[in-house]
């Protein structure tokens, strides 16, 4: 049998997890929090099972969490979205991705993807029959050079795909960048899937860039986000999109036939979580600041250069004072003799420059993030 | 935009569900049970979340519930299979369904479905860019001609979808059937992708065909199945892939990318439940016999024509006698007019045929199976 994803392995984060578990590695790789989701969430969960809501929801999800969620655009980003027809919940935000992404891209078409990428989205495109046009950014800055990006552009274009904040670059993008952007989508008459599951990770007073902020770029756009990185729990797989409504149609049509629809008890506990607790959307950037602070403060001493991190919940370090190893076979080097679990930078390119440069994921406990420092001080 | 869905609206499950709420009609419409998830699996469900278990779980699953799924098919199928390679944890039957249909089909690939079929089959097929090639079958017998599905192989034809126990018909696969189906699997080297969400659900003393049964059906099958159906909790959208060991790398290449992982706390809670309640799922062919026996009596003095009921948990009826409105009319009338939402049989063809006969659910409690035929009955 001929593959349909003939380069693809496991992904790097299931490996990663895999050799941190079976090293007794602290695990700074794969990117989820090492603390619980809330307690009120939990116990909502548990109210909403009890109490018999363990059938079907709506495919597009339950009135009360797509209510929420746009009260929530309306709250961050001051903009009012109409709930029923342009909120679609989703069994995390890699489905959201993958519908999205297949919702729009016929057989022949291109959609632009900056790297370093999240892993799931040229498979997406693949699978869907379309091409991934890469555009390498490279570390230490990761600029766009949006001539690059022109110049990348055909008649089967249909769409860009950003991340911001970014994964693993931990970059925000730069309001140029956001007026290069909007430029193209309008000029090519392209489509945006922007993925901001790192919405309210933003540091040093940095404001996060949402696409539903511009409303000639969220006309063309498909805003994804994740209940998992906001609330710490990421095995719940809760996500969502918002999409002006002709394009949350086309997303619909496709959701409907991926999952249909997605865990309703943890809909309704959601919805709860956002409309009683909005304060933790609102603390979560001072929260991950701190984490952050505390792990590049306890890597000072180390040889690594620290690379700025103004959002998300990764750190990336240039490794070249330390090893000429190149970064698959450091992080091997690192899990299994310094007990330290990280994703080497390279693994989100199509083709890897050869930096020497690895992501932490710093959303652990400052415990587990002072251990981690110190067996990284001593390299 | 091109729509990469044109004929496709919303579904027919959630359109009719929407109708029965509008003017609260009793829903025999989409297929979930009105009864609650089993107590046991409501608290461990909690449990779980409680003690924190709300992180990612490996993408193809929790090894614990990996391994009750397999002891499962060791008990009902007598047979072994390895769950660490050959079980994937799905975000319900449909996903697993979808990510088969993509992991096989190539740009320009043939799928055969028989009608009537499940409504996401053909569409997942369009979205991985092959081909639907629809087997019409017509009640009351749904009788496979095999001469009929021969002549429809071509070159490119990559595989077969079959579906027993069969919703919407309700009848469960010959064993000359089967054979049929072999030969057919064998000589023509195609895949199977085995629909079995309704495997508990047979009546009569009839026993399931699992293409777990037969080797050398299984070494070229994705068998799927659905924990929402078997346990009473459609909303939690639990599911299952065994296929062999090659397919299911193949599987799960997709699968990551698709919704990576499944709500966590809920497989935990799933894999106690096959654990220490085996004998819910062995009484549950008798529990839905009860129904169907219940409903069937009840329609008696009708004048429907009640078709038999082999498995699942549907119900066909003819109203050749009563209406000579399509079935999507008399659909629409039932549930505006007599306050009962069946779904009608048409919506499940490519080809519909002029047959008057509609699709009920008896996944419900006594009172409402009676309560519905009575309104039947008057007319
Ligand atoms: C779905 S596993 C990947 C988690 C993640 O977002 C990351 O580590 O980048
Ligand atoms: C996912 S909604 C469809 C439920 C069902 O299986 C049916 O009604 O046939």
């Amino acid at each position: 049998m001929e593959s349909k994803l003939p380069h693809v392995g496991t992904s790097i984060f299931s490996q990663m997890t895999g050799l941190a578990n079976q090293y007794q590695a602290i695990n700074l790789s794969q990117g989820f929090p090492e603390f619980d989701a809330p307690d009120f969430l939990k116990t909502r969960l548990a109210q909403y099972s009890e109490q018999g809501f363990n059938q079907y929801s709506p495919s597009s999800g339950m009135s009360a969490l797509q209510s929420q969620i746009a009260a929530l655009v309306a709250r961050r980003y001051n903009q009012t979205v109409e709930p029923e027809s342009t909120v679609t919940v989703t069994s995390g935000a890699t489905e959201a991705l993958f519908v999205a992404i297949q919702a729009i891209t016929q057989v022949g078409d291109e959609v632009i993807v900056f790297d370093p990428a999240y892993d799931s989205y040229a498979p997406a495109i693949e699978l869907a029959g379309g091409k991934a046009i890469h555009i390498a950014l490279r570390a230490p800055d990761f600029r766009i050079d949006w001539q690059q990006v022109t110049n990348a552009l055909s008649d089967k274009t249909r769409a860009i795909i950003i991340n911001t904040p970014h994964n693993p670059s931990a970059k925000i993008i730069s309001q140029s960048d956001v007026a290069q952007l909007k430029n193209l989508l309008i000029k090519h008459n392209l489509l945006l899937i922007s993925d901001e599951v790192y919405e309210h990770m933003t540091f040093d007073g940095q404001r996060h860039f949402s696409a539903l902020l511009d409303e000639e770029i969220f006309a063309r756009s498909f805003v994804i986000s994740s209940f998992g990185k906001t609330f710490h729990c990421t095995g719940w797989k809760m996500g969502y999109c918002v999409a002006p409504k002709n394009l949350s149609a086309e997303f619909r049509k496709v959701h409907q036939y991926v999952t249909f629809s997605s865990f309703t008890p943890a809909q309704l506990a959601l919805a709860d979580m956002l409309k009683e607790h909005a304060e933790h959307v609102d603390e979560l950037a001072q929260f991950y600041q701190q984490k952050r602070d505390t792990l590049v403060q306890a890597l000072q001493p180390s040889r690594f250069e620290i690379l700025p991190s103004e959002g998300t919940y990764f750190l990336l370090l240039d490794y070249s004072a330390i090893s000429q190893l190149d970064d698959v076979a450091f992080c091997e080097y690192l899990v299994k003799e310094v007990g330290v679990a990280a994703i080497p930078l390279s693994v989100f390119y199509d083709m890897p420059p050869e930096d020497k440069i690895i992501r932490l994921c710093f959303a652990k406990h400052t415990d587990t993030l002072l251990r981690a420092a110190e067996k990284l001080c001593s390299l």
